[in-house]
């Protein structure tokens, strides 16, 4: 099943996008419950799925599909082979940063080049969202808390990334990163480890990596941030990108206006951005 | 004039501290709204400083000044005497990490020293919220941004701070921090700098200082800040700590169960939180 977070009318609402069309399933909630609110119970929505459609899918304009996350945590340095191109040691815990909901834009919506820099790079990520909130989560137990996966592209302002050791500053550029189209439940995502990500910039493939070289796996990310903090029901978490970012080819590739970034991930879509000046 | 967010008999609320009580600034707000949905129109409050008061301040429990926070963002080395005991280069641009509310206690509330370490740190800090948002604001004009300011205890779990280079996790321990007791305006707080800050653990002295020695500003912090991503009503900024702090003590001197930790500043108040271990 795929969720979705979007405007329809004007309006936002959310729902399952199937190949039928949009099964609305705001209509079923509380006014102003977005998909958050109902993250913690995947599973009841499922009866939903064969629902007629209410929208045709272009009906709708996406959102991200969480748009309203609580917190959405960035792990750094997570494959092995970025690892080895940035040229550090390899971390004995993850390395967590934030983004926040504002440096986020939806599938097919223009990701922004800032005025402040001209070094604007992509970084293809699998993120996860937290469905049954906890703290203090096993890693045996932790896939139990996931609602589903996504493809993420952390676009990374490298100059502004590096202004201090914190990366908080250039991970979080306004329209700067993209997360979607949609968020894919774990009964279709399948085995994490099997899938394959591709980033492609104009075309080109710039990334790609098999999601097993991640170097702390979904339970391991939850059984850490849980021991830190409570997750709740929305909560993102990008696991990091993969070897290819534009900083460190050999000249630097950076985008700029006309530029069109996608990530894809096998059986979670493709999640495509258009780049543009910010005005 | 100090605003506060509180529970009263269980239900969240918001309002005006005043010497004669609690005056309910909830009741003229919409339901479900929340402190931040008014600091964007601060001065539209004055009025209410003189209405009777709807309870005694003891019948409120209070929480943090901004309990919803869409953003807390905290700096580092931001002071020259801690930069000095640290042994670090001044940094060039602000050190920017964040907190999220869940990290957060409200006055009078315990801190809990989490079940993952004993390295539990105190930072006495001056915070300012954002009440007017902005994005590429000027530093000239930036204290037009400004609701209000509260003092701040950026609570430290120091061994997971340095667990890799982000500071995140070491800063977002449950409950692990404080900020209150209230949330003092512009008008009443004065001219920032000749003010003095003070933490004390069990009634000693632990860090002193006079916030003129901030390295980095309100103006230039929200200037900074408003570059990268729009600012919104309700945004926290703990502006850094200074010298004293536990780390860097010989010996190093961490808080424990049935400790006092106090944060106070003139005209700001004094922040006050008793040390439990995590249940």
């Amino acid at each position: 099943m795929k969720l979705v977070s979007y405007l329809v009318a004007g309006r936002p609402s959310f729902g399952i996008w199937a190949n039928h069309g949009i099964v609305d399933l705001g209509k079923h909630a509380p006014s102003n419950a977005t998909l958050k609110d109902v993250l913690d119970k995947v599973e009841s929505l499922f009866a939903h799925a064969a629902d007629p459609a209410d929208y045709a899918h272009g009906d709708v304009q996406l959102l991200p599909p969480v748009p309203d996350a609580g917190k959405i945590l960035c792990v750094g340095l997570n494959y092995k082979s970025h690892i080895a191109e940035t040229g550090r040691d390899t971390p004995n815990h993850p390395i967590l940063f934030p983004r926040y909901n504002s440096s986020l834009v939806a599938h097919g919506e223009p990701m922004l080049r800032p005025r402040a820099s001209v070094q604007l790079d992509f970084e293809g990520e699998l993120a996860f969202v937290i469905g049954k909130g906890g703290r203090h989560v096993a890693a045996d137990n932790a896939l139990d808390h996931v609602a589903g996966f996504a493809c993420f592209n952390d676009g990374s302002v490298r100059d502004w990334q590096r202004h201090t050791s914190q990366f908080l500053p250039g991970k979080n550029f306004w329209r700067s990163g993209s997360f979607g189209p949609w968020l894919v439940t774990p009964d279709e995502a399948g085995p994490i480890g099997e899938l394959t990500l591709q980033t492609r910039l104009n075309g080109e493939v710039v990334q790609e990596a098999q999601l097993d070289d991640l170097l702390f796996g979904v339970p391991e990310l939850i059984a850490y941030i849980s021991t830190i903090m409570p997750l709740e029901a929305g909560d993102v978490v990008a696991t990091g990108t993969t070897g290819g970012v534009g900083l460190f080819r050999k000249p630097p590739l950076f985008m700029k206006a006309g530029d069109r970034v996608e990530v894809e991930i096998e059986r979670l879509g493709c999640l495509a951005n258009d780049i543009i000046d910010e005005p």
